[in-house]
Order: structure tokens, then C-alpha cells, then sequence
């Protein structure tokens, strides 16, 4: 399994771990340490070495904050894990904040005293973010101190290793650029910035710009490292060299100088020392960086890493890889969905579904030698209560038996070499009731307006998030979550800059791979989320109109369920959509699938009045 | 008539008058000058004193800018401006630039030479726009030199003097709420925002606190002028003592101390030396204000003027009076639309149009003991291709005869003691083509969209903007302007913060007033606009809803056009819509009008299937 279901989290380690660390910042003269979830490139998954916060506090959940200072101790985690959060760390010893409404720089504020010094790990924290706690320090005359070692990396005795998994070439035929090219282009958009250097901190931008992959953390294929880009080509590259074979070394060589990562400081030094001009990214890159830019004669351009936007747009071959990988997963999803159709609701629950899904993927891509890679994510596989969780992840403790008369939320996602999927779908056990169906109707009336949309270049995520909404908003409902969130290339399932949400501000550009999963959850009842990958389409003439118009391709192959559906909500253009596209998967998925799965398909697609 | 048809614009006279610019110039050793179009209070209509721009230019357009340099001269127009500058200004002197593509600070970065010292006016600019043009300044090693005098007064011998018209008190019953609990509300607001004092320059916000009106400028009821506001409650009003009755002096005595408008920069400089803590809009104030808080040892607190939200967010006796000013306005526009169905086309001009619709409007208004006060800006009558200029402002010169087959185009709007109006319907002249009336009904629907839609508390004017145009987008159309601009209360037509835009970052609030106007233009051949005036309404409970939901309240009162309806393109719903609101408008209109008006009004109301 990909997927662990362990909730492992002992609330008593707590307790001498942050003595110990208390111990070490009164030795080194310090009221106060900050310590984040993330590690040194920000990413959504962080290896196990980075998991400092975990280990300090207890709290397994993929955003969060602890300040701890000599008496008091506080952990900031936002909505989704107000509960679980409470269950994992020890409250004798933390207060929990809230991460959205009294952010770190807004509770220093208000809390910190005059002349406290407060530790942080410059690796650890972005420009943006240091720029904020320190302006909320200087405010109530609090100090901000960047340490030059972590304590925590001090005093945790059996830290695992950095990860030094193997890396792999990404061949041609998925990349459709070769890396060389790639690099030329981000070189010129450096002199166009104004820089001469920059700094690549996201693995995603590693990865996509030298077509490699790793396997340093869960869920998304990335080798952790860093590269500095140079305007006339000499490129660096920081991988630790044990995870580098003897043919992919030799084809690194080709593009960059291959150095240490303990080599990375004294290089950008030596650079700024040489008045460089290093572009780093406000939002992505190590508040260290700046400072070593900066300390010693450089000069910072704030800009935004170069590759987010050529990696976002997909190339013709990121595409049809995409839409194959698509296929096999959607034949892997009929297999699910036809096994669950059978199975008795009392022996069924969420692990079950969970475990067979994964059974489904791996069985397909063993079938198409396009084996399944990882998860792009765990499976949020939640019945009843638990489907009005926006992020629930399914444990041992958590575990429920599905019941008659509930809905089953299965959000879950692959990685296969040539593309990265994310689908979710919601279904029936025995009979739903009115309200589910009327609800899940508005849901897809939602989807199926930003899949029919079309739109002019210019267009922005935000303009359109409210379409997903529309039908929801007339009857007094919502979601509390983004329309849709960008995605990767055999890489992250959660990409930037492209959202679809009121937050996104890109642009949307052809080629951009996004999804479109609108939602309703009635808490402590059920949730509806129902999710398909898209494509910004080329704008295109429409006949009679003046300008051209971009529009979105649907990748995600799988049934809407029939029985969910209160068709008297629909528009007779909605039911054309639904028709079309369940016509669609019958053809592309049915040649993949056979036997009962076969026959199910047939009927879950089968057109409605 | 509160509009005049002129184009009076003669572009003879520019070449002495930059000549002697120069010669000024020259003699105070700068090598050029920056003329905008604005005055002291950034609004959208100036004081004739306040013409610059025309007076050395002969450009009349509502925006714009000149820089003035030894050798050459150029003047920056947006889109809708670039046929009009080319007649009024003289070729041989100016060169045209883009206001929106290439505006001062980018034109400032490609084009000044070193060493150049470019003069403006300090109290003509914001403090947002001089920070940028310094930004683009000293990029490129120019230097931006505030002067302490505007040449351009200097030499223009005939300059009109600066308008002193009576100030007249807003009766309560029409503002609903006394000028000294709006103080107080401010002077609150004030030490929310961590300030000592405020400087409003915005004439509405003047209007708005205080309860009063004027006559100083065109179209909008403002009296020009300033105060300071004090969170400690001692407020200075500066306004010119010859705009003051005795019993308005008495009135505003009792709200404040009264002072000459030149008395304004010596007690900024007081307050400055006393330490205090000024809120300046970076949008909206002088940067002289800035330069004189910050250079006399004061702090300058960067705040959006404080009386811009509760000026936008109408009190009840505001909506009261909106609604009564929408129905009389709705009369005289359904006279308007009767008399033009009985002319015939050949014996129509766009300024006949215009005379006769003030015409009604005064008319009904004497009969209601309401009198229109003026025109809430230049009436746009535009008969054919005309309608296709989204500003079109008609004069002799552009007036066009209406001819068979057309579109006639007419955006008006008036002022009354109780309510400002904004309304634009478009009509057919003799048969429309079927193209004509596919888009009128798109343009139809996106009113209908906007105005049927309900929203969640937080919902910005930009999330929403698409709805307006989705009918359209799924043709291939669009059209270049924002769906709606927030509108004052008996103040300005073009009111902020609120707006339905792509750049409507501001929450939608109870009670903001704002336009639903999409459109449609087909350039060389005609225009399509629609437009109403629309309230948010409180959040209400949707039976079966989760949450409380934000709607809109229609204001306007006038039948759209039958003849330019296919209906073949509307929902059921949208078809529900629109009978309803066309009984509205005869159960509103039809006990205010008769005769052959009545006759028409109730035909023009007629449910369709």
C-alpha cells in the first residue's frame, strides 16, 4: 500500500521533548523557538527527516506552526484539523490557535513581549513569511533571531536521514521537451526579470526544468535539491550524489555543474560577492537565501520562479500523456465502482475501499505496463459524517462500516509515469434520500458549468469560480473549499499558480491541467464532492462570435451516479452534457474493461431522458 | 439644458500657450511639466478654474494627461479618447500616447533623458501617483521636482476663479442620519486605523459626513473643499466662506471649525509638528498633504478615507429615497420611450433625443415637487454606430439623423434631492436584424443573471462580474467594460469602493448601490447597453438553505424594449423574470403617467409567453 491508515501519534512524547528544547534555547540565550511544518522547499509532502513539528508536538496533519517559548508552548493549525489536533498533542502543554484567523505574525502582536527573542530557522521559513513575523516583532519590540543550526535537529536523537532515493531520468516522450531547451528558455526569462542568477527551491521546478524525477517524499515523484540558474547557461545543480546513478549523472552533466547540497551557501556567497543579481521567489524560497544574497553584496529580485508558468502550461506530449493516463485510471475506477455496486453496505468500510481502489490501479497498470507509480495523494474515502470532512484521512481509529442510506465520498488520486490523476465521486449505499439527491444534482449542475464554459483569453481562475457555485448559492448553499486547484505533470497533484478559486489570479493559459470539484457538505450528515481533471483549451473561433474563446477538456473518465441524479433539475443542456460525456467514457473506457465491469459500465452510462 | 452640445475645442491655440509653458519653464530651470486632467479632489467632473489640461491642450476628455518637455509635448488618452484627441489637438505639437499601455511612469522609464528635471504640481497628483512616477524616474536618473506654484495659473491670463457656489444643507430625511453621528462614527474609525487625524479630500465624502451639497462642479452636487477630521473630535472644515449662508455657517459651526481653504497647509503643518498621526487614501489625497505631514515631523498612516464604506453602504432613508427618485425618473423615461415610438425616424437626431428626455424628466419633476437638480452626467444618445462608442457624448458636430434599421442607444441619468439615477435602454428604430436581437437578448440575459442572483456574505463585486457575460461568452462575445460602478445618494454617479468588475475587490454590502449594465457593441454598426440600478439587500434565510444569502433589489423602473426580444433564447425562469418586472413597472409607473404614455406603457409591459 501506498497509504498508511496508522493515526501513530503519541501525545506524551510532548512532554521532554519540549523540555529539552527549552533547555537548549536557555543555553543559547533565547526566549522562544518557531517551528514550522515544512522543510527547506516548501512543499505539500516533506520527508521524514523534516517532520520536526510532528516529532515536537505530536500533530501528524500537513500545515501547522508551534511557537514555543520558556513557559508557554502554542500550536497554530488551521479548520480541517481543529479536532484532530486535539487528540494528537498534549493540552497540558499546548494552546491551539487558530493558523487563519490569529496567524503567527498577528499572535505575535499581540502576545510577544518587549525584547523577547524569538528563534527561527531561516531554512525553514520563505521571504514573504519572515518579512511578516519580523514587521510583527519590531512592532512590540520583539526580536526575530535566524539560527544557524535547527535546535530541534539538535536534541532529536534517532532523526531519520535525509532521503537520498534513487532519481530518474523523465523520458522525452513524457516531458516533450528536452531539459536543455527548457533550460535556455528560463535563462532568457532571467535577463527579461533583470537577474543574472536565480535560485530554484521547488523541487516541482527542479524536476520539471532537468526532466528528472525522485522518490524523497510521499505522493509526489520529487528529488529534493536546489539549482541556480545562470543567465549565460552555467547552471548549478545540488543533488546529493548518492542518488545519483552513474547514466543520470552523466546526463546532469550535460546541463548544469553537478555540486553537494552542503556546497549551496558558499556558492551563492561567492556569487553575491560578485554583485549578482539573484531572483528568488518571495512566496517559495528560504528567507536564508535572501540574507546570503543580500549579506554579502548581492542584490535580490523579487520575482516569481521562472518555471511555475512554462510547467503549468502542458506541451502536446504532457497532454496525450495525461489522457492516457486517464483512461487506465478511469478503467481502474469502473473496476472500483462496479465492486462496490455489489458489495453489502454491512461489509463494507472505508479501509476496504481504500485498499481495493489502490488493488484496481495496480491491476490496470500492471495490465498496460504503465505501472501504477504512488498514490498523488491518501485516498480520502469517507462514509456518512465522515464525506462532510473536506479532508478526511481514513485510520484505524477512525474506521467506519458503511450504512444503508449513506453516501460513500471517494476522492483519490495516481501516479503513472505519464500523468498525474485526481478524481472524486460520490455514491449512493442503498437509497438515498431527497435532499442527497437534490444536493448532488446542484453539485453537478456546477461541474458541468465549468465544463461547458467558454471564455475569453485574459480570463482569470477568480472570474469563473462562482460558476461551480451558482446553483448551489440560489437555494442557500455553498462549499467552503476552492472550485479547483492546478496539477502536475507526473508531479505534485496540487500545482501553481493556475486555481480556480477567488484566491486565483492567474491568468488560465492553454494547456494548463487544473481541477473542477465542486462540493456540499452537511456536517455531521454526509458530503458530496464530485471531481474531474480539465485543460485549458486553445481559444477557439465560435461560429458567428467576435472573439476567440478558450473552453476546458474533461480528462477524467467515469460514470456520475445515476442514482443521485434528480433530473428534473437539469437543463435540457445539462442533460445533453451528462449524455456526451457518459457516451464518452462508455467508448473510451468499455474496450478497457470486460465481464461484469463491462456490463455495469454499459448500464452507469446508459443516457437519461 | 444641464448639457451642452458643444465641441468646442480649438487647437490653434495650444502652440502660444505651450510656447509661453516653456518660456516659464525655462526661466525656473526645469526642463518640462506634467498636466493632468484631475484638480485638488480627484473626481471625475472639475471646476472650469480647474481646466488645465483643456486650456493648454484643447482636449475636452474626461481623462488624461500632458507632459510638456523643452522640444516636444505629448498627451496620454485611453481607448475611448483616441479618435477625439487627434481633432482637438494640434498634431504639430503633441505626440499621442496610450493612458492605459504606455501611462507616464512606463512612458518616463523609456523616454526621459538623464538629469532631467520634470516639474508637477503636488497638489494636482495622489500620493500612489507620484510614488510611481518617482519610482520611473529615478530609474532612468530624472529627477520629479514639486513646485510650489502651477505654471499653467501663472499664464493663463483669463483662468475662471476657482467656483464659490452656495453650499445648501441635506435635509435629514433624506441623508437619515445626523452629520455629528457620522463624526462621531469617523473620529472612531479614525483611532481604529491607529491615526490622530484624517485629511478628507474627496468632495462626496465631504458631502456625505457633513450633510451637505453644492454646485461647484458639474453634474455631481459638491461643494469642493477639505477637512480635517480628529479622532479627538475637533474637526476643521475648509470651505470658501462665500459658498456659506448664515444659517448653513451656524449649521456647520456646530460640527466644526470653519476655515479658508488657504489656512488648510498651515495647520496640516501645525498637526505635523504636534506629532500627530495623519490617514491619507493613497488613491485619493494630494501627495502635497503627504509631503506636508511627513516633512513637518508628523506620521503619515496610509488608510483608505474612512467615510468611503459608510457613504456606500445606504441607510435606510437613502434606499426610501432612491426608490421614489427611480419611480419618477422611470415616469419620465416611459414618456421619453412613448414620444419616440411616434416619431418617425427621419425626423430624429440624438440631440432631439437628449432635449426632450430632460424635457420629462423636468417635467415630471415639477409636477412631483421634486425638481430635477441636473443631470447626472452627459446624456449618451447614440443612434447606429454611435451606440457602438461606449462614451459617446453627442455634439453638433457628431450629431447623427436616425434611420430605419438602427439601434438607438441612450445611457442617462439624473439628480434629484432624494436619489441619483443611472438607466440605459436600447431601442429599435423601424425592423431589427435577427443578429440585433440575438444580442440584445444575451446582454438580456446577463441583466437577468446579475439580478436573480444570490450570494454569500463576503462575495466580492469580481466574483460575480461573469454572470453578466456568461450568454455572451458562450457566442464568442464579450464586452469591454465592467458589468456595474458603484452610484452615490444624490452625490456621484460613479461611486467607490463598491463595483461589479474584474477589479470589484470590495465585499458587496448591505445596502451599496451599484449599476447592472452589460452590453454589446458591434464597432462601425451599433451598441447594446442595459442598464439598472441595483441595492444589495440583506442576507436572508432560503428555505432548505444552509447560510443567509445576499440578493439583489431592482431600482430602476423602465420596460425593455419587446421588439428586440427572442424569446427562443430565454430560460422559463428568465421569461418569469422579466413579466414580473415589467408588471412591477406598470403597477410603479402607470398610477404616474396617462394619456397616450399610460397606452403605451401597458403594451410595452405585456407579459410574453
Amino acid at each position: 500500500m501506498f497509504q498508511s491508515f496508522d493515526s501513530a501519534s503519541d501525545p506524551t512524547t510532548a512532554a521532554a521533548r519540549v523540555g529539552q528544547l527549552r533547555d537548549w534555547l536557555a543555553a543559547h540565550d533565547l526566549d522562544g523557538f518557531v517551528v514550522p511544518r515544512s522543510d527547506e522547499h516548501q512543499g505539500e509532502y516533506v520527508a521524514p527527516h523534516s517532520e520536526r513539528l510532528r516529532w515536537l508536538t505530536g500533530f501528524t496533519g500537513s500545515a501547522g506552526v508551534a511557537i514555543i517559548l520558556a513557559d508557554k508552548a502554542y500550536i497554530f493549525v488551521d479548520g480541517r484539523y481543529q479536532l484532530q489536533v486535539r487528540e494528537q498533542v498534549d493540552l497540558g502543554i499546548f494552546t491551539i490557535e487558530s493558523l487563519i484567523d490569529n496567524p503567527p505574525p498577528a499572535w505575535i502582536g499581540d502576545n510577544l513581549a518587549k525584547g523577547t527573542r524569538l528563534g527561527f530557522d531561516p531554512w525553514l521559513h520563505t521571504i514573504g513569511d519572515v518579512a511578516a513575523l519580523k514587521k510583527a516583532a519590531e512592532k512590540v519590540g520583539a526580536e526575530l533571531v535566524p539560527l544557524d543550526r535547527n535546535p530541534i535537529d539538535e536534541i532529536w536523537a534517532d532523526q531519520p536521514q535525509p532521503p537520498a532515493e534513487a532519481v530518474e531520468l523523465h523520458p522525452i516522450g513524457f516531458a516533450g521537451e528536452l531539459a536543455k531547451d527548457k533550460l535556455a528558455r528560463l535563462a532568457e526569462a532571467l535577463t527579461k526579470q533583470g537577474a543574472t542568477h536565480c535560485v530554484l527551491t521547488d523541487p516541482s521546478s527542479l524536476a520539471w526544468a532537468f526532466n528528472i524525477r525522485g522518490r524523497d517524499v510521499p505522493h509526489t515523484p520529487l528529488a529534493l535539491g536546489f539549482a541556480i540558474l545562470a543567465a549565460d547557461g552555467k547552471h548549478l545543480l545540488f543533488l546529493d550524489e548518492r542518488k545519483l546513478s552513474r547514466s543520470v549523472k552523466a546526463y546532469l552533466t550535460q546541463l548544469a555543474d553537478l555540486r553537494q547540497p552542503d556546497q549551496l551557501e558558499a556558492d551563492i556567497i561567492e556569487l553575491a560577492k560578485g554583485k549578482a543579481r539573484v531572483a528568488l521567489d518571495p512566496v517559495l524560497a528560504a528567507d536564508r537565501l535572501r540574507a546570503l544574497v543580500k549579506d554579502n553584496g548581492g542584490t535580490v529580485v523579487a520575482e516569481p520562479d521562472p518555471a511555475r508558468l512554462p510547467r503549468a502550461t502542458k506541451n502536446q506530449a504532457e497532454l496525450a500523456g495525461a489522457r492516457a493516463a486517464h483512461r487506465r485510471d478511469g478503467a481502474a475506477v469502473a473496476k472500483l465502482l462496479c465492486w462496490l455496486d455489489r458489495q453489502d453496505a454491512g461489509s463494507l468500510d472505508e479501509i476496504k475501499v481504500v485498499t481495493r481502489l489502490e488493488d484496481c490501479r495496480r491491476q490496470v497498470g500492471e495490465e498496460t505496463q504503465m505501472p501504477l507509480r504512488d498514490v498523488s495523494f491518501d485516498t480520502i474515502s469517507g462514509s456518512g459524517p465522515n464525506g462532510a470532512i473536506m479532508h478526511y484521512r481514513v485510520s484505524h481509529a477512525t474506521n467506519r462500516k458503511v450504512a444503508d442510506g449513506e453516501l460513500f465520498l471517494l476522492d483519490s488520486g495516481a501516479q503513472y509515469q505519464d500523468g498525474t490523476t485526481d478524481i472524486t465521486r460520490t455514491m449512493p449505499i442503498g437509497r438515498p434520500s431527497d435532499e442527497m439527491r437534490e444536493r448532488y444534482t446542484l453539485v453537478l449542475k456546477g461541474l458541468i458549468a465549468i465544463s461547458t464554459l467558454r471564455f475569453p483569453t485574459g480570463t482569470r481562475g477568480c472570474d469563473i469560480d462562482a460558476f461551480a457555485r451558482h446553483a448551489l448559492w440560489q437555494r442557500g448553499l455553498d462549499f467552503a473549499h476552492g472550485t479547483g486547484h492546478g496539477v502536475g505533470s507526473y508531479l505534485a497533484v496540487h500545482e501553481g499558480p493556475q486555481r480556480i478559486a477567488k484566491t486565483g489570479t492567474q491568468k488560465l493559459l492553454e494547456g494548463m491541467m487544473l481541477s473542477n470539484e465542486p462540493g456540499y457538505y452537511k456536517n455531521g450528515h454526509y458530503g458530496i464532492r464530485l471531481e474531474n481533471l480539465i485543460i485549458v483549451t486553445s481559444a477557439e473561433e465560435i461560429a458567428g462570435g467576435d472573439i476567440a474563446m478558450h473552453g476546458f477538456e474533461t480528462l477524467t473518465l467515469a460514470p456520475f451516479d445515476r442514482r443521485l441524479l434528480n433530473a428534473d433539475l437539469l437543463t435540457p443542456a445539462e442533460v445533453d452534457w451528462l449524455n456526451a460525456y457518459h457516451a464518452r467514457v462508455l467508448e473510451e473506457i468499455g474496450p478497457m474493461v470486460d465481464g461484469e465491469t463491462l456490463k455495469w459500465l454499459e448500464a452507469a452510462t446508459a443516457p437519461i431522458a
